[in-house]
């Protein structure tokens, strides 16, 4: 048994993170095709090529006019115009409006020139003399009624959306609009993730004493996706260290990253932890002041960052989300890859304290405009329980030292990126 | 112009969504890898074939013994123990802890018949003695203690899964704890999607006089995703109603449902509209007493839903939002389809009111535990506003005939997917 790994150094978690920030390597870029971009991660900032409405916008289907000539219209005195053109969606007039005549527009056509005003058809009366339109008014228009100006919404040479962005609906109504149909995305980066564990199983295999089935490299797995990266798995190795050696070998040199699970704890066959201890690693931190998953352990090879994490699913769970995520969202440039902090009021009460920060897996719930936390399961809170992850969507802190938190009191509580899976 | 058009009957959003919810059809279910689970919908329960853990589960690294040898354990009082066997992860032993004897247990390893205690390593003495192991204990053990017990965390036959969730990170650890290695999961609805209007350019083409480009599409597009259907782009139509019928008819045919933006309001060019007043169609809605979207617009026709969104990108947003998201999450048998409503406080006032509710897209902050409603951009919150839909993560809902709501006012707000994206 090594003796280093009984004095394991241990660090704060915000430690921890800021030795793995020192050595997140930005993402590659690719273009995609916009339908294709949806989820994906932007890789440079998008500015405006041109403003946005480009044209003058009839925000009404009615007739465009000159509001000067509306000057004199009351309710006694109609004013009245003849109309020239008919003006769809999608079509340019070739006729100018002048005193007196008025062109059909329909709402987003781009007003004629000449016209400074849209009137609504409701507001107008209409009549047919001589084969010729007329439309008369009985109220005063105001310059610029229902247009909508060049650039309301956007200059031209704006900043429209930052690197870093996921793109979503409204993103990719954005490109669209402004004409992107090749998009600068970061490349998905590849994360290797295997587990480490004799007694590891296959999900088709039946059931073995003493043996278990490989369930976190499938959640590693779903939590990578999640994370903008792409998950290659390479499958569960036996509790050997030149196994682990070779897999990870292989792994880096395929990889961006690779993430393992098992393997960390003090023991005889932590085989993991004893791997980054060797020369050729340089071990960031092996030992971080949190439960679960004290044992998370990060390091350097081959420029590429490996990240040791434990074989307790609760722990695995937690320090992917405080180390990994964070990582794969930095390397996209997303300028907020942390969890997101809120303030929330402890629903039930939490007595379970440690000398170290615990992460309670929690439930938000806002009720009368206020958050609550619930313990995901006060009874079976432990590191090693999986089937309370499903049930989270927040990690609750209890800081150390503490007496418990009672129920009422305010905590932190740190969002679960959440509903990604969808 | 139909005269149909001019009268068209509002219902409430909560009676258009009852009219919806007559018709949707339950979703067909297929069998999916559970690698590719990820992101899909349960089709059926999942209850558990076996306890988990399935075996008495060591939770430290230590020594498996009878915990009764150990009541006269004291620090004055070493009792000791021939360790019989090493039992690894995944490894069980053949022999059985009797009296005086004891075994070298991992972390997760199964615990020796016999044994009813493990006691961590760190609490012991070692010595060998004529090729012999030797342990001493010095303070007494209590039954079971860290041992886990076999279906601490699920009993055989629970529930695990209910029909109708979403398979993220915790749903993935669970179906491969519990072995199932084939999903299933709803097929993702196909989803046509056109938009209609001459105005429409591709994406790829340059900006020219009076059009604007396609954006709704893409727009709807990632929409369906998010709501975990298949979308099917058909591309932009020109205002036509025979055109516009040909589309409807190819769409309905090879899809479970059609989306179309555009063509909707009333005026000349109006085609949706006109469409689904025509007798093969079962018209649900073609008005709701909202803004933006007033004109949204529902209809059955062969036994498929058709949603006749507004052109307007804001409209067309809360349109599927409230109408066709619900749609397609109750296809898969989410017991939740409808947006999440919470209470919260309006940081900004909002004095634009209507005679219909109106659905502000608006940003939620958190702080100091409590909720908070911004506006998107209260300058240009129009319903043909496009550039504000990437800022919103919820509907602020601005009931009818108010006076505008004040900063500091409680608001319900309708929270929008997020994230779903990554």
């Amino acid at each position: 048994m090594s003796t280093a790994k009984f004095h394991r150094a241990a660090v704060q978690v915000h430690e921890a993170q800021a030795r793995i920030a020192k050595h997140i390597p930005r993402g590659r870029t690719e273009y995609v095709p916009l339908a294709d971009a949806h989820g994906r991660t932007l890789a440079s900032a998008i500015t405006a090529p041109h403003a946005y409405p480009f044209f003058r916008r009839s925000g009404m289907d009615g007739f465009a006019i000159q509001s000067a000539d509306t000057l004199l219209a009351t309710s006694e005195h109609q004013v009245w115009f003849r109309v020239i053109d008919e003006i769809p969606c999608g079509y340019t007039s070739e006729h100018i409006i002048t005193p007196g005549t008025a062109a059909r527009i329909m709402t987003g056509a781009q007003v004629p020139e000449g016209a400074d005003a849209v009137v609504m058809m409701e507001m107008t009366e209409s009549k047919q003399e001589q084969g010729e339109h007329w439309i008369a008014l009985k109220r005063q228009i105001q310059v610029e009624a229902n247009i909508t100006p060049i650039g309301l919404e956007v200059q031209e040479g704006q900043q429209l959306l930052e690197a870093g962005t996921v793109i979503g609906a409204g993103e990719q109504s954005v490109l669209a609009t402004f004409g992107v149909a090749d998009v600068p995305v970061f490349e998905r980066p590849k994360v290797a993730i295997f587990a480490t564990g004799t007694e590891l199983l296959e999900v088709h295999e039946p059931l073995q004493p003493g043996r278990i089935r490989n369930s976190n490299s499938y959640m590693l797995r779903s939590l990578v996706v999640e994370a903008g990266g792409e998950p290659i798995m390479y499958g569960a190795i036996a509790d050997d260290v030149n196994t682990a050696r070779a897999k990870l070998e292989e792994a880096i040199r395929d990889n961006d990253m690779v993430v393992t699970t098992g393997g960390v704890s003090v023991g005889d066959y932590d085989i993991m932890g004893e791997l980054v201890l060797e020369e050729q690693m340089q071990m960031l931190f092996n030992k971080v002041t949190m439960r679960p998953g004290s044992v998370t352990t990060a390091a350097r090879y081959k420029d590429k960052l490996l990240f040791a994490l434990s074989g307790n699913p609760g722990a695995c769970f937690v320090g992917f989300n405080l180390f990994v995520r964070p990582t794969l969202r930095a390397m996209q440039a997303d300028a907020h890859p942390y969890l997101e902090e809120w303030t929330a009021t402890l629903q039930v009460g939490y007595d379970k304290v440690n000398n170290f920060t615990r992460f309670v897996r929690g439930r938000t719930i806002i009720r009368d405009g206020k958050v609550y936390a619930v313990p995901a399961a006060a009874r079976i809170d432990e590191s090693s329980v999986m089937i309370t992850i499903k049930d989270s969507d927040c990690l609750i802190v209890v800081p150390p030292e503490q007496k418990g938190i009672a129920a009422g009191e305010q905590v932190t509580i740190l969002r679960l990126p959440a509903g990604q899976a969808r």
